[in-house]
């Protein structure tokens, strides 16, 4: 049997190559990926489990997982909505990790339990909920699964026994720019993704509530079930913010649950600078939020919020007697696992609790603001510039979105060719920029607005960005694309 | 901005920490728990996020939370399904911990892509499908749902788009001493926990295979949809497994899906000695199985697996655009993340992957082999003594079901006051051994049996347990229950 001093003294190697290799805070001077064709990834790694290695191979491994891995924590990743680990972040996770239990019971994880009720009594507070609950779940598209599953029950208790089959269809309404998990939640919970409705939104992204209405009204007539509202706080592409006021109006109107799906714009509750643009999301029923996102908690960090107290675990509970006994020598109210979806649950709660607990929320507020006034700043720089056509010239959150175009393609009519040229832009740009190992930053089309392949430039809080790097993103631009 | 030496530095620290707390291989000798009434926890513990802390306050926080947690490693915690962590699985999930990354794209994870792969490749063969696909899932909860949903979208394509609104009822048929995440996935997925199916076991915890036949019929004349047919590999509580080529007949019979619920019994596919109790599993459509549980990778590390080739992205695929771009410069076969339910999906192939590697499917298979012999050794040992009754005096897995019977209640005649006297000791003993910090064991009734709180031993593969072990588990039931 390994004692823990041998553990330790592994894990302290991994350590060692994790800072070697520039993992725990990557220099912008080193890759931020050394890219390579899956197959050569292959040859190179020997993952296959047909051989086993030694401890020296296994290091070795790591070495070069480490070396191939894309540097979140490298100020040039700014390819998705998550980047680099928060330091007190990753320490919660190494501790978590290594008491390995489960958030279930407090029989089982007693100061973990503690950890997240008062991580969501913060959180609750933070929003502006006077009362509520909450739990962590595994991702962002499992916490708005939870707000359609809590909105269908308080409408329609009878669907946890009976099921759906025989009733009238449920309905769904969410901005036609909103995240894909309602799709996805839709199919599995058997609601169908014909029946989310897509609602248009306006030049800037914002869910226009008059189109809200109209489909309530639609869904009515049709003798549908209107379920839930969900607003978006920070879409996925464009970063915008529904009006939450007007929508939470209409929910009013209809009696219909109204969900925030804030898991990306959600961290502007820390902001003093740009908290304003969250207002009307205390009115929410329930909210989705992952400070794995804009904050760098680590990888999966998810929270479900919801108003009403009860709620959560009279819709989720199913009262297995080998977990949730009665009779235990504590008060089994802090035992949460019945709220979940899940049995076993990852600790998740530990990691945020020790970044906001040493950080406070000053520090994470600045930590936020400092991250969307370096997206406000990129915005302004590339404005100046004729080779950069904005998408939109102001945003809510710290997506920037445009398309940069070549020399050459400057002063012509902006035709079909013109745009399928331009279209070819962004792919072999960010090709050029991994193949060069200096920059990621994704693309991608916006199709029911008919755009194709435009950047979008995320900017988070970790590692800590500077105007200075988003003056050398501009240069890297103009460097490899000017005369593409 | 913090260095990479800054946070090793910060992080070596912790290890610190939690070696001299006994975490990362706690010995028998040092207490499994240190009990303390939640209120009295959340004083010795200052959690409250109203206040921040410094650095070295923080670290004298997570020292105390190390000291009250559980120790999972202790080798007296036999409490749950899952135990302490494999040193090589801890390595792994500090490695992706570090890389902070999420495993929908070959884009931003290249090298973990490539280490899931190879663990379903390897894991499918292992089950003996020749052919087949998979998906880490955030728990067995969620693996169980992606089976009901693959039964489902196969029988039923259709419900993807409409929505079961309107159809025929969809029934699932699983036994009675199935794991509630059946009932729980049965609300959420809108078929309604009235259409689980509950089958009856025999003795030994096997559903009898006619019972489920006879529950298909009515389910048919009743005119619903059967859709899967569950059966378990190590139930729960007994750890039974049912009879899988029986099972796969009846399925065969009536063209219904079979799934297996793995997550408990998967890791005897390892095993030398006991892997002909999983014959027929192959036979399934569909397989749940924990790494996380009996082989003690960190938790999270679930798989799902099925045998159909596209089955799981076709059913799940909702093809975003700003995530699964087709003009990328590697082949996109590589992006997983369209087969999941999860967008941002965590890395947790990679810790099972580095245990696998290093130790070779024969350790693994003297691990698991080890664990169930030292249950067989207990059961032997207690079967000899008449303060034990057992409830099975075979086993399946590795759980161990009995009662202790205090000296005063040896001899007398089992009436109900006799039982009802006897349900008390499981609950009084086990405050005692949480209160002397020597053993976690868990007990619980089994309802559907009319039998009241027993205990259940399980022991698993880290830490790696003796028979020296199984004695004391004994001496401490003597010691502390003999007289009680």
């Amino acid at each position: 049997m390994d004692t823990g001093e041998d553990i330790a003294t592994f894990l302290s190697t991994l350590l060692v190559v994790l800072r070697e290799e520039a993992v725990l805070a990557t220099p912008q001077e080193k890759p931020v990926v050394v890219f390579k064709q899956p197959d050569l990834l292959q040859k190179e790694l020997n993952l296959t489990l047909d051989e086993t290695c030694t401890e020296e191979e296994l290091l070795l491994i790591c070495r070069k997982v480490a070396r191939y891995s894309v540097k979140t924590s490298h100020p040039y990743f700014l390819n998705q909505l998550y980047a680099g680990v928060d330091k007190y972040g990753l320490a919660g996770a190494l501790f978590s990790e290594a008491l390995n239990t489960n958030q279930y019971t407090y029989e089982v994880a007693p100061a973990f339990s503690l950890c997240e009720m008062e991580v969501i009594r913060k959180s609750l507070k933070l929003v502006g909920f006077t009362q509520g609950d909450g739990i962590f779940s595994p991702g962002g598209s499992l916490s708005n699964m939870y707000g359609i599953v809590l909105a269908r029950y308080q409408k329609c208790p009878n669907v946890k026994k009976s099921g759906i089959a025989g009733m009238k269809p449920f309905v769904v309404f969410t901005s036609k720019d909103a995240h894909y998990s309602f799709t996805k939640g839709a199919h599995w919970l058997g609601i169908g993704t014909d029946n989310v409705k897509a609602i248009e939104a306006d030049f800037n992204g914002r869910m226009i509530p008059e189109k809200i209405e109209e489909a309530i009204k639609m869904a009515i007539k049709e003798d549908k079930v209107p379920i839930m509202v969900n607003a978006t706080a920070g879409t996925t592409v464009l970063g915008a913010f529904d009006k939450f006021n007007d929508i939470a109006d209409i929910c009013k109107k209809y009696g219909i649950w109204m969900h925030v799906d804030a898991c990306w714009g959600g961290s502007l509750l820390f902001s003093k600078d740009y908290r304003y643009k969250l207002n009307g999301i205390e009115r929410a029923d329930s909210i989705s939020w992952n400070p794995h996102k804009m904050l760098g908690a680590p990888l999966q960090c998810s929270m479900f919020l919801v108003k009403h107290t009860n709620l959560l675990k009279e819709c989720n509970m199913a009262g297995a007697t080998y977990l949730f006994q009665q009779d235990k020598m504590y008060d089994v109210k802090y035992d949460s696992g019945d709220k979940s979806l899940q049995c076993g649950r990852k600790v998740d709660a530990f990691k945020f609790w020790s970044m906001w607990k040493i950080r406070g929320s000053d520090q994470l507020s600045h930590m936020v603001d400092n991250a969307i006034n370096c997206a406000k700043y990129f915005l302004e720089e590339i404005k100046k510039r004729h080779n950069f056509i904005l998408l939109l010239e102001e945003f809510d959150t710290s997506n920037v979105c445009f398309w940069y175009i070549p020399e050459r393609l400057i002063g012509l009519e902006k035709t079909k060719t013109w745009w399928d040229e331009v279209n070819q832009i962004a792919p072999n740009l960010k090709k050029k920029f991994v193949e060069e190992s200096c920059l990621m930053i994704g693309y991608q089309p916006l199709a029911h607005r008919n755009l194709k392949n435009f950047f979008r430039l995320v900017v988070t809080c970790h590692p800590v960005r500077t105007k200075a790097h988003m003056d050398n993103i501009i240069q890297m631009f103009e460097r490899h694309g000017k005369n593409l």
